[in-house]
């Protein structure tokens, strides 16, 4: 990331990019408040007056990271034809921002406890979290029973995060010879079998 | 982990187990071999003398930890009566094994690639995947499709390795007032769903 210039106010800002882009570079625990400022290209005093210190930036960064990821889900989920094409794109949007962004990944969902004391951070996990509770109370559409919809929730989570951690860890290497994407992509297609379809009592509990 | 005496000839294990216990004390990071040497009541020479440095040492950890992990899948599969009291077994060991050794599991996942250079881990992490892989082919069992077999074993997998990230990342902890245990047991249950069950085309390819 070269320095840029930046117009007055902005500076919170273009210390976030800077900070993105560092994240990925090194790791979160190699930042440095001091090298941001410099990058673009200010005092390390102008960048101690938007973040108290190298955690708060780390918060703001997963902040940011939240809400670029709740944006790619809303656009994956928007205007798709049906529940299956839509379901697909969430997991892939989900699986595509793991890998573009390892580091920033690792940060906000290793950081999240910190979601309770980050009023920012707490606001930007809790609408990414709920949009991914959305989509599955859609898909979950027929069952009126919140717990199930929880549960569908969960287990679709599970399947994009841990195949997002399995893939950034390497350990999908091993099955060398495949295609990785084609691989995700085949994974992801028996996934609609989550679609939670239990068969309710009748008259339901509406 | 108390100093305990060691007979002639085990001092490997014994660094071992004092290293796994040190692991879950503190972090991969912060463990030393020298200090290990001093749990087991030894010099840190003798110590040296067996792993040659402390990433020779994390990688018999994660050695030590594959075949725990390996011989507790094992158990769980045996002698269940079906296929969903197996699935059901294995999926809940997996996660039980990664609350109950945390720094294990992530120094185990996040250090595979050394498997590539270290032979002993290497062994024990094939064998341990290996163990993962066949369960899910014995429940693909009517497929004679190996791609289908591997994308559903991805796909399990990454059910409970993406959940036991959740958890330990305390992702999940934000549905309080659920009884976690009950959450996990519940959100496997729905997991039968994955079972490969695609129709093969007419005649197969056997």
């Amino acid at each position: 990331m070269s320095a840029k210039p930046y117009h007055h106010g902005n500076l919170r800002s273009a210390l976030i990019e800077a900070g993105l882009a560092a994240l990925e570079r090194s790791d979160s625990k190699d930042i440095s408040l001091r090298a941001l400022a410099r990058d673009v290209g200010v005092s390390a005093n102008a960048a101690y007056r938007h973040f108290e210190d190298k955690d708060a930036l780390l918060s703001a960064l997963a902040a940011e990271g939240f809400r670029r990821f709740a944006a790619q889900q809303t656009e994956a989920l928007a205007a798709k034809p049906d529940l299956t094409a839509s379901r697909k794109a969430s997991g892939l949007a989900y699986i595509d921002f793991a890998r573009k962004n390892p580091a920033l990944f690792r940060l906000m969902f290793g950081q999240f406890l910190q979601a309770k004391t980050d009023p920012e951070l707490g606001l930007a996990a809790a609408a990414a979290f709920q949009g991914l509770l959305e989509a599955s109370a859609q898909e979950a559409g027929t069952s009126s029973d919140p717990d199930l919809v929880l549960r569908t929730a969960i287990l679709r989570w599970s399947v994009v995060h841990g195949m997002s951690h399995l893939l950034l860890d390497g350990q999908l290497d091993v099955f060398a010879g495949h295609n990785i994407d084609k691989l995700i992509e085949d994974v992801l297609a028996l996934a609609p079998r989550l679609t939670a379809t239990e068969p309710e009592p009748a008259g339901g509990r509406s």
